[in-house]
C-alpha cells in the first residue's frame, strides 16, 4: 500500500513541464526560472539555460549565481518532502569542477542525503549534459516553526 | 618608499562610492549593484540593501543571494591583487548565522587570507551593523590564463 | 558584577600548562596531547609537538591528523561554554594553508562564532608562529541530549 | 586494448586483503590501520574496527578521526592515479550524519570526481553496513613537485 503523497509534493509535481517564473515559491526562484523537469519526494530535476545577465567577468557562468541556483534547489527539494516544521540552511559547500558559456543548457539535481529530525543533510549537482560542473553540499536545522 | 598601486587596485579605488551598476566588471556585479565603501590590495568594503526580488519564501534574504554575493565581492577582491594571471574558483563554503529582511541595509568585506602562487585563499563576510550574518572561505586556483 | 564562571570552564583552567594526556576528556584528546595555553569561555588555545607518526608519505604534518586536532579542539571549546545540553557536529570545513614538519611546536585556537539555541558555529585555527597553516570552520547541533 | 595499470595501483593491488599496519605509506595510514577492500584507479575501499582509543568524550567514533580516516584514505586514492606529480590537499568539507560506537565494523570508499591537470576532486564516505555516517568532499592541487 502507497503512502498518500504530501500536499507540496503534488503541488511541486503540478509544476512539472513549468517554467519557475509561473509559478514558483519565491523571487529568487522566479528570477532563476528554471524549468522543472522531475520531482519525487526528496528528489528534484531542473533544467535552465545561462543568461548573459549571468556571466562572470571572464564570459562564463558565474560561480555566484550557480550557488543561488543550488541553494534554491536545495530548498525546494527540501520543501518536496512535506514537513510540518521549518528548516533553515546552516551551511553550503560547493566545488566549481567546469565552466559553462551563455546559452548553455544545464541541468540540476538535488537528493535529500539524510533526512533527520534535527537537520537535513542535501547535495545537489549541476550538469552540462554528462559533464559535472558543480556539487553542494549543505546542511539545514529545524527551526521549530510551522511550515504552512 | 611605498610600492606603486596595480591598476586593478587604482581602477576599484576610483569606483569608492559608487554602486555596481555604475561601473562594475560584470553583468552579476551590476545586478548585485552594491556600493563600495574601502578597497586596499586584498581587501574590499561593499554597502547593499536587500531588495524584493531577492527574498526566500519565508520572507528573509535568500540564502542563495548571499552566497552570489559573496562569490562576486571574493573575485572582485583577488582582482585587486593585480596579479597577471587569472585565478578560478575552486570552491566555497558558506556558513549562514543570521537573517536579514527586506530593505535591511548590510555590509561585506573580504579579506585575502594567503595568497600563493598556486592557490589563493579569501574569506568573506556579510553584516548587518555588528552582527555576523553569513561567513564564507572559498580556494581560488591559478588558471595560467593572462590577466587582463 | 561579575557572571560566576561554569563548571566546565572552571575545569578547564585548572588543566592550563598541563599536557592532555594528564586530565584529557577524551581518548583522542589524550592521544593528540595537546597542552592547553589558555581557557575563556568560548576560546581555547593550546600547542602541541608535530610527532613522527603524524606524518604524511611526504614527510610532512598529515592533514587528517590536523584535522582530528581542530575536530577536538572545537568540541572542547564547545564545553567551555558550560551548556546544560549536548551539542553534535553536523559539518566541519578545512582549508590547508602551509605545511609543518616534524618536530615544529605549532599552537592552534578555537573560537565561538555563534552561540545559538540550535546550533554553534566555530572556527578554529592551526599556526606555526605567526604563519597560518589551518583554517576550520564548524556548526554543531543541539541534540536534545543532557550534558553532563 | 586495455591501459597498462600504473605501478601505484599494481602495489595497492598487492596490499588487497593486508591491514595498513603492514604495507601502509605512512605512519598515519598504518596507525589508522584500515584493512583494503578494493582498489581500482581512482577508487578504494577499505574496513576497519572502531578502536577504543577513537572516541569522543560522548563514547562514540570522534569526528576528527573520522576526518583523519577519510583525507587519508583520499590521499592514497589519488595515489592510485600513478601521476607523475604530487597533488597536495587544499581543502576538506566533511558531513556527519550518523554515529558509531566502540568495536563497530565500518566501511569506506573514495571516488575521483574530477581528475584534473591543475585540481583533482575526490568525495569519500564512510558506512556501517548500509547506514551512511560521513560523507567527505575534497579538492588537491598540483604542487608541480616530482611523484616517486
Amino acid at each position: 500500500m502507497e503512502t498518500k503523497e504530501n500536499a507540496h509534493l503534488s503541488y511541486l509535481k503540478s509544476c512539472i513541464g513549468l517554467q519557475a517564473s509561473e509559478k514558483a515559491l519565491s523571487p529568487v526562484s522566479k528570477w532563476l526560472n528554471a524549468k522543472l523537469l522531475e520531482a519525487e519526494e526528496g528528489y528534484l530535476k531542473v533544467e535552465f539555460v545561462v543568461k548573459p545577465e549571468w556571466l562572470n567577468p571572464f564570459g562564463s557562468f558565474h560561480g555566484g549565481m550557480a550557488a543561488a541556483f543550488m541553494d534554491d534547489l536545495i530548498g525546494t527539494t527540501v520543501y518536496s518532502l512535506g514537513l510540518k516544521v521549518q528548516y533553515s540552511t546552516i551551511n553550503l559547500n560547493l566545488d566549481y569542477l567546469s565552466f559553462a558559456l551563455e546559452g548553455d543548457v544545464l541541468w540540476a539535481e538535488c537528493k535529500i542525503v539524510r533526512k533527520g529530525i534535527a537537520v537535513i543533510n542535501a547535495e545537489a549537482f549541476i550538469y552540462k549534459r554528462k559533464k559535472l560542473l558543480v556539487k553542494a553540499a549543505s546542511n539545514l536545522v529545524n527551526t521549530g516553526a510551522k511550515a504552512y
